[in-house]
């Protein structure tokens, strides 16, 4: 299902995060993007904190996301996250939300394949932060990604 | 800048859709998106509530956001919306966020245009409120969206 | 019932305050006091984006709500706010939620009376928006509280 | 620090959780405490999903809160919680929040200690999920809890 990620993050839906349908907020996805970009950073070696401290903001120029099934309280979600291209100031997030069935089968088995619960990806632009004009990607993160991502 | 939108509704940003880059969190703007179809309904005549209460659900099926200009505490924002279309169990949402100028200028003309914050859509699905599979739209709802936009 | 207050506000139950009990969720309420500082400030002519200009931070040192009865997505909310004590640092906000009953009878009267939600307080301090230490509340905000609640 | 609490659970403060003080909204506090109540019921054996099952909602009559030091995008907090009593129908809850000090000094021994972030509490009560009225809080979960706290 989400083959060519090589990165994921979990998390476990919090009862905040649901609404009067039971189900989690389609808005709260856009969190989860969060969490998973912010991981995806650390695990290849830099923590946006210091990004930030550095002089620089990733702010989100466009996001998009698609619901296939939804995710409810206490689920556990594995948040795939990938890079798919860079640019000078800009680049692209994918994502993949998949559920995870709890508990094993009589075999030991897991009790079943994950579920699709959402796709979809953020376009960041990676600004000064006093006037919020693009800058370039600082080189050191740029290596870092292509490294990670082989391209 | 909205000129073929027939309704609107306002909001004034709240600290708590801020983050620490002061600017309204990006994921904050589905938000907006809701309390404006929220607001677009009723002003057609219809309310969510007695939607729910009829059986039904409206779920978002996509969503989408392009961000122009960041948002802060204490704005006046203008969200307007309007239905592009409606299928028969799916129609799709638009939005146009403005930041609206406080105050006056010597001339008592306000002080300057609105600012372009951001725009997007939403995709839903009316379903059933019990096992979530796709209804169709029930047609009172149907001719009062019909009438209002003029298709 | 909120005899003594001389402000309110009033918001609308948004869908995403809700949770998977279909009641607005515990910690949404917090948000709501908030709403109702900001607008009380704005009403004795003060807004808090320009105290923040001035260097000063409003903190919370504490903060406590009882419940009494859910709201709901949609329900018209009243947030009555006052100010109970002032020190040289700190002071203290009382809140009453009401729910407003919609509609009116036969006769004009509005429906019902209305329905107590919850009550609560925030314990706020002054500090210096740079390092956070505490500091005397401006003279300017100071006489403006108390010729308002007449203390 | 929290040397009576026998469970606490971990998380990392998310940027949406921030504000424009950059620190950690007070209103989010109240979802920490709702994560840690998840993690404690799981732990002593019983899923909060599984008591809304079997006809039950825990609601909250009462939240309190009182905040020390701010915690900030990234940071790694510790959420203690314990059953401080438990009654016919209601039970409280005590928490604790401590920031993690990161990284290891060079004798291989963490930084610092933790920092107090804030403490607080909430007193919930055992409802009928259908008429919200009080039920008594089942035996088997009321053996659970005293075996765990020891009273």
């Amino acid at each position: 299902m989400a083959d060519d990620f090589k990165f994921y993050t979990e998390l476990i839906v919090r009862y905040e995060e649901t609404d009067a349908m039971s189900v989690v907020y389609y808005g709260k996805y856009f969190v989860y993007f969060e969490v998973a970009r912010t991981e995806y950073l650390k695990n290849i070696g830099y923590n946006y904190v210091n990004i930030e401290r550095d002089g620089f903001y990733f702010v989100v120029a466009e996001s998009n996301c698609k619901y296939f099934s939804p995710a409810r309280y206490d689920d556990d979600l594995k948040i795939f996250a990938k890079i798919e291209y860079i640019k000078n100031s800009s680049f692209n997030f994918l994502y993949n939300i998949v559920k995870v069935e709890k508990g094993e089968n009589k075999n030991g088995n897991s009790k079943g394949p994950d579920v699709n619960i959402a796709k979809g990806n953020t376009v960041l632009v990676c600004v000064d932060n006093v006037d919020f004009r693009p800058r370039r990607i600082p080189d050191y993160l740029r290596r870092a990604i292509q490294n990670f991502e082989g391209f």
